[in-house]
C-alpha cells in the first residue's frame, strides 16, 4: 500500500496538514517540524506528488529563470539564483533564452511555473511588459526592459562604469576607447553613460573612433580592439564593458605585439573567474553577483507570496574596482 | 471568456485532438498542420495548461538535466541539451547538483518531470540505481556509474586518451606526467586507462611521483602541476584530462618561467572554447558535446515513448586531437 501523508503526520505526531506545509517548506512551520516531518518521510519512503500538489494549490512551486546559456556570465548567475531560490523553498527551472520571445510568454504562461526572473531583457523587450499585462508576476535581473517599469535588480553599472572613467584619468591617460555590448543591452548602456560621465567630468572625450560596438562575446573583443588600435591616434586605454570582450581584447594585443600595460592599458567589468588567472589578471569592477541573485530570489518570492503592491521596486547591488595588473599609473 | 483548444480546432480546421497534438509537437501531425495550428493559436492567444495537460496525460513532457553548473564543462552541455529536446517536443528543466543524492532522488519523483538526464554520476552514485528500482526513465551522460547498467552516452574518453599518449611518445618524451580528475568521476578513469595503455605499449611508464589528482578546478590543474614539476627528475610532458585542469597547469608554468612548449609540453582534454584562445592555443583531445547532447536527447524520448526494453544502450562519441601549439616534436 502506499504510503500517504497521513502515516508520515502519524509518525512524526503532528496534522496531516502541517505534514503538506513542512514539506513545502512553508515558513510558518518551525525548522523543528519540518526536520521532525522530513525524517519521518524518509523513514517510511515518502516521496511528495508535484502534480497532486498543484491541483490542490494551482502553485507549482517552480520560478523560471530565463537566460542565455551561451553567454559566459550566465553560469555566474544560475548557480547563485537556483540555491537562493531553494533556501525560499523554490526550485528553479531554467529555460534557455534563444531570442523568440513569443514562445518564452507561452512556456511561461502556460501554468508550469509561478514566477520568473528574467535576465535576458533588451531595452525594447516587449516580453516584460506582455507578462505584466497578464498579471504574471516576474523580476528582472541584470537587465531592464526599458518599456515597463518593474521590479528589478541590477549592479551600479553607472557607478562601476564611472569609477572606470577616474581610474584611466589619473592613470595619465588622455587617448581613451571603449568597447561596447549591444545598444539594447542596460547593462552596456548604463556602464558606458557612467564611463562617459567621468570622462566628461575630466574634459576627456571618447570619439567614436576609439568607440567599437558589437554583442558580448570573446571575439567582439578582439575584433573591436584591433579595429581600435588601427586607427590613426590610438587609445592607450580601452575599457570593455564585460571581462569577456577584455580577454578578447588583451588576447588580440598580445597577438599585434602590444604590451599591456605600457604599450596599452585594459579594463574589463564583471570580475568573473578568468578575470584573475595569471596570465590575465585583469583590471576590473568586481560585480557582486551572489547578492543580486539572492535579492532577485527574494524579490520574486515576495511577490509569490501574496505582495501585490503596484509599486515597482528597483534594488541595486554595488560595484568596485579590483586593480590588477591591465593598467598602470603612467608619469 | 477563455480561449479553450475547441476554439483552437474550428478556426484551424481540424479536431481538437489535433490541435493537443499539434501543440505538443507530436510527429504524427504533418509540419503543416502543426504551423496552421500554431498560426491560428497565436491569432486567438490561445495557451495551453500544462498543468491541465499533466492530468490528462499524466505526462509533463519535461526532462530534468542533473547538472553540476560550477564546472566549466557544462554550458557546453545545457543549451545542447535543451535544444536537442526541445526539438523532440520535450522541455529541459535543470537541477543543479549539489552533492546530495537523496534531495535529487526526491526531487525528480514527484512527478513533476517525466524522466532524466544524469550528468554528474559518480562510479559509487546510488542514484541511478534508485532509480532504475523505481523505473524512473533516465539516461546518463558523459558519465556513468559502475554500479548499475544503465543507458549512457559518453566520450569515447579511453581512445581519446590512448591518442594523447602515443602523441607524447611520437613527440620523443620519455618523462612524462598526468594530472587526473577525481577518481569517482569515470570520464577521468577512462581517461587516465586510454592514456596508460599507450604508453605502456611504448615502454614508458607513469610513476606516482609524477601523477597529481583533484577535482576538475583550475585551481587542482595548477597546485597539481606544480607538485609535479617541483619532484626530481619532472616530466617534460603533462597530460592533463580536462582542459580546465589544463589551463590552470598552463598558467602555473608561466608562472615558474617554463616554455610551454620548450621545457614542458601540455595537452588538455574536452576542446572547449577557451582551448583556442591565442594566449593558450592548448592541444587537447576534442569532443563532440553537440552530438552527445543529441543522442541522449534522443536516448531519453525514445524511453518516455514506449521502448520498455530491457538492455542498456551505450552509445560512445567519438574524439580526436587537435594539434594546437602547447606540444611540439623533439629531436
Amino acid at each position: 500500500m502506499a504510503v500517504t501523508s497521513h502515516d508520515v503526520a502519524k509518525l512524526a505526531g503532528v496534522s496531516q496538514a502541517t505534514v503538506s506545509r513542512a514539506l513545502r517548506d512553508d515558513h510558518r512551520v518551525s525548522e523543528a517540524t519540518r526536520k521532525k516531518v522530513a525524517d519521518a518521510a524518509r523513514a517510511l519512503g515518502y516521496v511528495r506528488s508535484e502534480v497532486g500538489r498543484s491541483l490542490s494549490t494551482r502553485s507549482t512551486h517552480q520560478v523560471a529563470m530565463v537566460a542565455d546559456l551561451d553567454n559566459a556570465l550566465y553560469p555566474r548567475l544560475v548557480a547563485p539564483v537556483h540555491d537562493a531560490l531553494m533556501d525560499l523553498g523554490y526550485r528553479m527551472v531554467v529555460f534557455a533564452e534563444r531570442g523568440d520571445e513569443m514562445s518564452a510568454y507561452e512556456r511561461l504562461l502556460d501554468g508550469s511555473v509561478d514566477g520568473a526572473i528574467l535576465t535576458t531583457s533588451e531595452l525594447h523587450s516587449s516580453l516584460p511588459h506582455m507578462l505584466h499585462g497578464k498579471g504574471f508576476p516576474f523580476v528582472q535581473m541584470n537587465r531592464v526592459s526599458a518599456l515597463i517599469d518593474a521590479d528589478s535588480v541590477t549592479a551600479d553599472n553607472s557607478g562601476g562604469g564611472a569609477a572606470v572613467g577616474r581610474l584611466l584619468h589619473e592613470c595619465g591617460h588622455r587617448r581613451i576607447g571603449a568597447i561596447l555590448g549591444p545598444e539594447q543591452a542596460s547593462s552596456s548602456r548604463d556602464r558606458e553613460a557612467g564611463f562617459r560621465g567621468a570622462l566628461d567630468e575630466a574634459g576627456l572625450e571618447l570619439p567614436p573612433r576609439r568607440v567599437s560596438r558589437g554583442r558580448f562575446a570573446y571575439e567582439d573583443g578582439s575584433a573591436g580592439f584591433r579595429r581600435i588600435m588601427t586607427q590613426a591616434d590610438p587609445p592607450t586605454a580601452v575599457f570593455c564593458v564585460t571581462d569577456m570582450l577584455a580577454v578578447g581584447a588583451l588576447n588580440e594585443a598580445r597577438q599585434m605585439g602590444l604590451e599591456v600595460p605600457g604599450d596599452v592599458d585594459i579594463v574589463g567589468f564583471d570580475d568573473l573567474d578568468v578575470a584573475g588567472w595569471p596570465c590575465f589578471q585583469l583590471t576590473t569592477v568586481r560585480v557582486d553577483f551572489p547578492l543580486m541573485a539572492r535579492f532577485a530570489a527574494q524579490r520574486i518570492v515576495a511577490r509569490l507570496s501574496g505582495d501585490r503592491s503596484a509599486e515597482a521596486v528597483h534594488e541595486t547591488v554595488p560595484t568596485r574596482l579590483v586593480l590588477r595588473e591591465t593598467h598602470a599609473v603612467n608619469s
